[in-house]
């Protein structure tokens, strides 16, 4: 059935098929738009509803991971379809937590259901978990060559830990937990204390799906909890078996330093921090100066700056043209108007790094409005900063993360400064160049820094704008993510959640369907060292 | 040119194409069946030349980060070619460092160059790299839909830490560094101190293959050097991206450590410890007593039991039919000569995890001798014991390995206490199953609990004889590894020294050929979602 239209909220967590409420701590969601708290109180889980809820999920996990592809396919369009049913409660509810307009959580919330769908696809195609066969030579001398088999499987149950500025895509049901549902894992979301009511509705969402797709109780549930001693818990606890988060670089690197002391080690995918350097190559500012100015402006801009992806550093070079590129988007900047972020610490965080900026020795401010004092104090206004490739090479907070609509412009004289810039940076998710032909033959050597950089190379476009799809890597080394070997959006980020098992002569009955003889999956398998396409 | 026949060791660590000794330390080899010294003395590697080493590899990434798979497909070849033409004087050198047989050096070097030759196929065929595209839909509403197009990439130059059970495949030029060079990294390999005058004749092979090959400066260099500093301070660069590791428990989590606590944690790949569970079935054990107990036999014997995967506990049910297959077993293992270990540790080791095994309380000793107490100290002697559910539940270090010939049988009446002995057990590369399908019927709980386990499940056969194949996993939860998602034999090996990176809009001339139109390469790639194959 799907889910009811007049759904109260009632701040309880979500484990498995039922509520709880064990602890008399609660929080409220703020609006930022006004400061005042939301109604409900979302009650924080205690450490024996914390237990609850691995307990169930490992118990879930003996099932979960044997169903087929196609029953998880099944069980994710289903999610998809509940979270469409309640759009019409979600929309507003996720509106008042986050301060993001109407459109956006709309866009976001097809992204999500788009996203679930994709994942449903990946998992009924079978094709991810990348089946090899090898079969037997009894006559091989001086051994026989025994039959082996072996393909990606889930890895258990998954904490994943939801992101404040996408409160659908990267929260509830996002691409973490798409992708570990899609693998056949379990999953048990952290809330984001910013958005528990959207996460109690699309957790009700997801469960609902849970009931009428038959998946066991435990397959999914959501932990309300302030502070960290929900989400420490969860990473230290020997049941859970991978991590998935998407937040700030002391979060990320607090789970990653649990996950590693733990007796059983496990994997952390956390995405963090990244200013997604931008360069804009002279021949390419010469010829479109108005038009990167434009798209900067918006990439710049997109969600008051609150996207992973946002470019916090462009890289332009000293002169006429990139003076006019400069002024140009600097106005743009100028023009815009402060806009509601999505909460209070992020406002503030924000807010500390342009003031430090501000006073930082050989920074000039292009750009910076005095927080508002009086009404809302949750406004981010845009920030342009201009300082130079000596400065940015001697002082390595110029390429920190500041979270918000703030962009810091280098400029630079010489090929070697700006070589010397890129080298500068640490881990990335993206690299974007504008460049032309001319600029790509001159500037040859700066795509070998960031191909070292990053996840993502972009060309003559802008960062932000992460399209989901099989090629997607929204990745890219420390401390771009904790582990830049694999992505958090795109249909890759299914094998994050899995490993590898081999079958040795195992009787066909008992081998995973993706191995049986006959392919009668019909997925793309490797077979005697051949590739094969199924039916 | 092939190396010189009458090539003659000079224990100085190979840094790319040069020779060094800097450090006057120096330790030499040790014949496991004299305990005589053997000549040349191996010079420590310094501080200067590990940093050397390093920063020559991190040069060299960029040019072999860019050769093409065909380019690193003749290396490997060629490397194989190589150490094939020094196997007169390999073999007796390994035999003497060793103690191993001529027949199983000979047996370990087919092992290796045909390692070699696999993963040079799988570099020249292109397919691993798991290359996908999504093309551009710029007409989409409401956002045009950008070309994106990604692939694993080579993740930096990586530290390999050979192993003293393979002084060939799981060594200077084993799968780790197979793989590695496959991929496209450059390798640093820290030689074992226990067959250091066989690193130094492969790495001389290596060497000239990559000089002949045209490969750059640095993309391999082997240091030689006493205790735990040379690693340690490998791990800890900043220019080393990965680790690759065969050897013990404290080892491998001493660098998983340092991995870790690094400013940029990077991935360690450490196999460490295993027994190897076999559960023998009560139908299997009634129907092939014999047969079992004969093939059990050889499995742990093998190689005097130093096999990773060796089967060091089973699992036997009590009654006649089990007690026959335990007698028999016995007899064969007290008839077994006690041979030669590896080295004096690892002997001294063995000989106080069997004498522990002695001493507990609840363990009949059934086959043990005494320590061999003039001549030769490092002979290894086969030990059987026998415990009961009961105590294996209570005693955790029964679980725990015996590194050598050592075999502990576990007796079990009731299903239940197999299910929970079953539990007990760690993470394991292997588990194995004697079990006719009446077995597999009446025991199917034990399956799901070995899945959860284990990287490989072996039927009716025996873990030891690790086929090198595209779909062998020699892998498997911690503590059997540090990171369970991936494998050390096989060809799914080169994934690990690997990061995706999307190309967004990229120039086609500025793509790696996997990626570009047409399909240059012929690999098996994933265009708009469908997979196709090349030519």
């Amino acid at each position: 059935m799907p889910v009811d239209q007049s759904l109260s909220l009632n701040g309880r967590s979500i484990i498995g098929f039922s509520d709880s409420s064990d602890c008399h701590e609660s929080s409220k969601a703020i609006d930022p738009s006004t400061g005042n708290e939301i109604e409900p109180p979302f009650f924080h889980a205690s450490s024996s509803e914390v237990e609850w809820a691995i307990q169930l999920a490992s118990d879930a996990f003996e099932f979960y991971s044997k169903t087929s592809g196609e029953e998880r396919a099944r069980f994710l369009e289903e999610i998809a379809t509940q979270i469409e049913a309640i759009g019409e409660i979600l929309t507003p509810r996720a509106m008042q937590e986050t301060g993001l307009p109407e459109a956006r959580i709309k866009g976001e919330t097809g992204r999500t259901t788009g996203q679930l769908r994709l994942f449903a696809q990946v998992a009924r195609d079978g094709s991810w978990t990348q089946a090899r066969i090898d079969t037997a030579i009894p006559d091989r001398m001086p051994l026989p060559k025994p039959d082996i088999r072996s393909m990606l499987r889930p890895l258990g149950p998954v904490a994943v830990f939801a992101a404040s500025n996408f409160p659908l895509a990267f929260s509830t049901a996002g691409g973490d937990t798409a992708s570990a549902l899609a693998a056949g894992c379990p999953v048990i979301v952290k809330a984001h204390s910013s958005h528990p009511g959207t996460a109690e509705l699309v957790a009700r969402a997801i469960q609902a799906a849970a009931e009428k797709t038959g998946m066991p109780d435990g397959t999914f549930s959501v932990l309300f909890g302030g502070g960290r001693t929900v989400g420490s818990t969860l990473v230290a606890h020997p049941l859970i078996k991978a991590v998935g988060f998407t937040g700030s670089t002391s979060g990320g690197t607090a789970l990653m330093k649990i996950a590693a002391a733990r007796k059983e080690p496990i994997p952390v995918y956390a995405e963090m921090g990244s200013v997604n350097p931008v360069v804009l190559l002279p021949d390419a500012v010469a010829k479109q100066s108005e038009s990167i100015a434009a798209g900067l402006h918006i990439s710049a801009t997109m969600g008051v700056g609150q996207f992973c992806t946002n470019p916090g550093v462009v890289l332009v070079k000293s002169g006429d043209a990139g003076d006019a590129l400069v002024r140009s988007f600097t106005e743009k900047m100028g023009e815009t108007p402060a806009q509601v972020m999505l909460n209070p610490t992020i406002q503030s965080a924000y807010q500390s790094g342009v003031s430090a900026m501000e006073s930082t020795e050989g920074v000039a401010t292009l750009v910076s409005k005095a927080p508002d004092s009086s009404g809302n104090s949750c406004l981010g206004a845009t920030a342009v900063f201009e300082t130079d490739t000596t400065q940015f090479l001697s002082n390595e907070t110029l390429s920190q993360e500041i979270f918000g609509p703030g962009t810091t412009i280098v400029r630079w004289s010489e090929k070697s400064d700006l070589l010397q810039a890129l080298e500068r940076f640490e881990g990335q998710l993206t690299g974007t160049l504008h460049a032309t032909d001319k600029d790509l033959e001159e500037f040859s050597e700066a795509l070998p820094i960031l191909e070292r950089k990053v996840g993502r190379i972009v060309y003559n476009a802008f960062p932000t704008g992460v399209e989901v799809c099989h090629s997607m890597v929204h990745g890219g080394p420390f401390p771009a993510t904790s582990d830049g070997r694999s992505t958090s959006v795109g249909t890759h980020a299914i094998s994050r959640f899995t490993r590898l098992i081999a079958y040795q002569d195992s009787p066909q009955s008992l081998l995973p369907d993706e191995l049986k003889n006959g392919n009668p999956l019909g997925l793309a398998r490797l077979e005697d060292g051949a590739f094969v396409l199924g039916s």
